[in-house]
């Protein structure tokens, strides 16, 4: 994900530090006029900082640890930060930032790699108007769009986990029907068509359709693992303003039951074998 | 739905006879160029009888009830089943109908009435191919488009239920982020250009999430307790062939809870005012 | 179930006829003094009837079918309608017996084979008030205690079926708390003698408690099969009132899962089974 | 709890010294002989130091804050943790005792205030067992039975949650069932009188059953919220494990449920009321 925003970032002009766990993908970059950073503070340099990880415990290693963001950046800097995160961490962020006079901005995105790669990502971003507007140029470049969500930094976060949430219901809502479908002997291709094709017209539900279809989970888009992680993501959110979501909660038993089975490492959308075992349906 | 059809077959040069139980409305298609039936035995003269009707007893009444189709038919008349009812019922109206030499298609159909009235439905049709066959140029009267879905009546009834269950499962899923969102002072519409606008882009997730969003439950559209009964279809074809649908589960209680609640009769996205209850939120 | 107590209505001094669709096991009770009928038809020439069957459908064919009680019996007798039903087939039942001038007690039993052979059961009894006191003698000698439900003998069933609904319910509970015990090694006896022994102290959990935590399923004391019926029973009482019983649907959803795994014939406690499997666990 | 606690160690001719955040709790123990401190840390001068506090967030304070209980104690002292926190937070109070030295057993209880005052608790306690063998004798004042758990503590924690979770189960169960019952007219006593008084035979049910069948939710002897707040302690525990709870689940989103309707504070048997409203039932 990071590599590909980090190209589009270093084509657009901007002088770019890269700063990667693994340090010879960030080295990968230096050839195209990237300086690579041996820590997270080594990247803080610049007007902004821009960071891109896995979950929350990621975030506030680079953040809070040893030579971390927090105490490496100047009072001034902003800290953009494009992960999928809890609405709770979030919000803990942008206190730690602004108690230090440093600007915070959640930045979350819509998008696979490829679409980081091609610059076609979709960001959400909320903030103080003044950090949001500085950044505004460099989201320019990473994205087709770029949305304000208002001042509130969490609201960003809230929106993208929400968002991945709806996902992860269109896949329970195919496994079943798939289940239920390919027990009756109805063709899955037919149901898509007459399904999505002529009613829903999605083409999310057209591509998770045809891999849930095809049972194809493998090589994952989106780990199921990580779709665990984004539901639980919004079920903490939800709990924050004390409000129960039934289908949050089926949807987290069966990404868990899947990451039980050994399933944690598959697309996501293989929460079809889950339900399609469920089913007493071996293995397509 | 049946007038806007009726208006579509005789438009189409097609000889009619309209029986409703309500007299009144057949009699206003007489007009049109519709003979007006008193019992559905007297519909049953030409080459092909079509119901149109509210639910599995709605249907059993009309075929197995006295003046009813199946003994007015004669060998070689065809009915073709439109109503959204059991797979069960199909298969059995299948086997009544071939027991006296009539044929029988199931041709559910996808649509609100103001796609019937503009002969816009999506019709699935499944049965014998030459009974199919012969149905065709009635089908094409009154849809954009006509799947074939095999040989099995019930398959086409068995696909409509799905996609209403896909339909439901969405509405669960806006009900259960949207209250979230609302007690968390997120703009609903900015979400739903965020996530239905770049991500879903499905006509469907527009409409609903609008009404749902807006939270315009009345008049409805198609309503709650249909709502319900469509979920029980989904299940009860689920259980024929022993595939358990969790989510339908929910839908099924949350639905039930909304009949117990008095909203039976507001639209069916109206699921979001039950969930927006159960996280203490007052009424839009 | 049945021979168990004919042979206490035998010994109790009270004349019998035995009917059972396999006639070997009628015939297994002639040498105790029954006389052995061929139909249902023929066993209904004393004072009361009691049927004591698998399911509705048993029960329908019993009654309603050829040879069936209902037109067998004569003004006066009662049908003493022992089987765990739905309450919609009592209330029928209750009708077309009224119409006939028959009389119809439901009384469901609470107890297993063991208890029915050692006058054991617990009898719910509920019908008019002569026709539940004309019968009582005979109840006497089948159970331990008689209870008496009222007026309306669907209520007997809906005592009935909520019991089992508790007892499925607890099967769940302790199916989700054994699975993380297992897996997180703690020792499950001990946590019996802790929670059963000294806080819920109930004879019932520490019987299905312990057969849960040795994997003990088979043979079935009451099949898995049978579970599931119970609960849509429950279910199908619940909708008749419009309540929503969403333990009801998930316990609904997992003996459905059960039976799909294959395990309908073994002990309804194999519940356990079926949520181990989706906690990733192999079979005990 | 802790001063029914508290006079059962004095009476037991133990030394005793008290802190409440509340200062007034401790000095009504003073004249029954218990020296009272301002901070955790002046409560620390003996062998033990008995800790039983709401929640992880208390026990927390307690341990990790300012005049906590971990700078100030001593090595070889004992840290009793008797309260219902998480597994997780257990592990981590063991690590951080074991490595200054310190002592560390988990022994929570089950029993209300009342069971407490009486030295009826039942605890169970978990940890090295030489650190266990100490307390011993101080546990054996407080309740009437003393189990152990082995030598890890969280495994104590763990029974005690899987404890208080099948309970909340037992509450689900009971509203269910009292909705339908209620909706049907079935009266509740007589009810409970046949499936507990003659099946389950549980003085928990018993107890349970009777005030929710009584609606009597006040004052409450353990709140809703906290209810709430062991389901999900319960869940966490499943997570560590990677085991799916779906009645777990369902059981959080109906609590939280009564919270977000502003039930927080009333007993947690008072779920009864959260379902019968979802039935459409107006307040008992």
């Amino acid at each position: 994900m990071g590599s590909g925003m980090a190209r589009n970032l270093l084509r657009a002009g901007h002088e770019l530090t890269v700063y990667n766990r693994t340090r010879a993908k960030g080295e990968a970059l230096a050839g195209e006029g990237a300086k690579v950073a041996s820590t997270p503070a080594e990247a803080c340099g610049g007007e902004a900082v821009l960071s891109m990880l896995a979950d929350d415990a990621a975030v506030e290693a680079v953040v809070f640890g040893e030579h971390g963001i927090l105490t490496a950046a100047t009072a001034g800097l902003i800290h953009v930060s494009m992960s999928t995160i809890s609405t709770a961490l979030s919000r803990r962020l942008a206190a730690a930032h602004a108690e230090r006079g440093q600007g915070y901005v959640a930045a979350p995105v819509f998008g696979r790699p490829e679409a980081a790669a091609a610059a076609k990502l979709m960001v959400v971003a909320a903030g103080k108007p003044e950090s949001v507007d500085r950044c505004q140029p460099a989201l320019e470049c990473l994205g087709q769009k770029v949305f304000n969500a208002g001042p509130e930094p969490e609201k960003a976060n809230l929106i993208k986990v929400s968002g991945n949430f709806m996902l992860a219901a269109m896949l329970e809502t195919f496994g079943e029907v798939f289940a239920v479908l390919r027990k009756s002997g109805v063709d899955l291709k037919l149901f898509l068509e007459i399904v999505n094709g002529n009613l829903f017209r999605s083409p999310v539900y057209e591509g998770y359709g045809k891999a849930a279809a095809e049972g194809r989970f493998e090589p994952a888009g989106f780990k199921l693992r990580l779709g665990l992680k984004d539901v639980k993501l919004a079920l903490a959110a939800a709990e924050e303003v004390t409000a129960p979501m039934p289908l949050g909660s089926l949807l987290r038993d069966q990404f868990l039951s899947g990451v039980a089975r050994g399933y944690g490492d598959i697309d996501w959308c293989g929460l079809a074998r889950v339900i399609a075992e469920d089913a007493g349906l071996k293995q397509q």
